[in-house]
């Protein structure tokens, strides 16, 4: 069946910045405190639907307009998630494992909504993409708001 | 701060159930399939969410409403994901590593729907939760609703 080849579909990158979500897709890093655990299963989850589009856009993957959608739509959710149980004051890097969330997070918190709202955008401006190609286009606007996003608020790895 | 605080709290059990949540929380089981890693980090954030809630119902966290909504709102949205991407088939337990989802998933849909909708009803009847026991009774008919899909849909440990 169809649903079962797309399984086992394997996401390659596009671009560096869905190179760097397709890590993410592939793990889900571990940490001592469960809400950074959670940020990260956020991510994952993030970039788990960013490799579907980008399977996509590349032609690894049937064009399938409900699938792009639900990707779309997925992903939107996820960037609008609420923020308060997340990403938790006294969570940043250097003060528990795993964490590479930067201080800015929490000093500019008007700049780190901006950035999620980005994603939301960008993730919606997806549905209803009509071919590969235009799925592709998208990606590379929302590849822009992920990488805007961790040049500001993540920090280098741990 | 109090929000320095909130972020080591240990969600303890507050029922079997929600027990079986926590365990959820504090990890993301691995597989070799990204659908089921994605799968996992849903669970994983609806677990979390179900221990930020629990650690409110027995005291251990202060009564926020801010973030019981957002906890309850937030687990909403995680029922809520589109399933096209996530439960794809042909990844069920003994076809794919790491997976404990029932050949029932796909073969009954519809009920499927109808547990996440449950699940999605029971979070959203937690918006609004007065005080701590306001928000232990939501989480005992959210319990319940966790409790009859895994029975349903969920695969022994592997």
């Amino acid at each position: 069946m169809k649903t079962s080849k797309k399984a086992n579909f394997i996401a390659l990158a596009a671009c560096g910045v869905i190179a760097t979500a397709n890590i993410a897709a592939s793990q889900v890093k571990s940490s001592s405190n469960k809400s950074v655990v959670a940020r990260h299963a956020q991510m994952q989850m993030i970039g788990y639907h960013i490799g579907v589009l980008g399977a996509v856009a590349k032609g690894e993957m049937d064009y399938d307009t409900a699938m792009v959608d639900a990707a779309a739509k997925n992903m939107a959710a996820l960037a609008a998630m609420d923020r308060a149980t997340l990403w938790i004051e006294g969570t940043e890097q250097g003060t528990v494992d795993g964490s590479r969330a930067k201080a800015e997070i929490w000093t500019d918190p008007a700049g780190f909504d901006a950035s999620f709202a980005s994603l939301e955008k960008a993730s919606m401006a997806l549905v209803g993409a009509a071919d590969a190609a235009a799925v592709g286009a998208g990606l590379r606007d929302l590849g822009g708001a992920c990488k805007a996003c961790h040049e500001k608020y993540r920090g280098p790895e741990n």
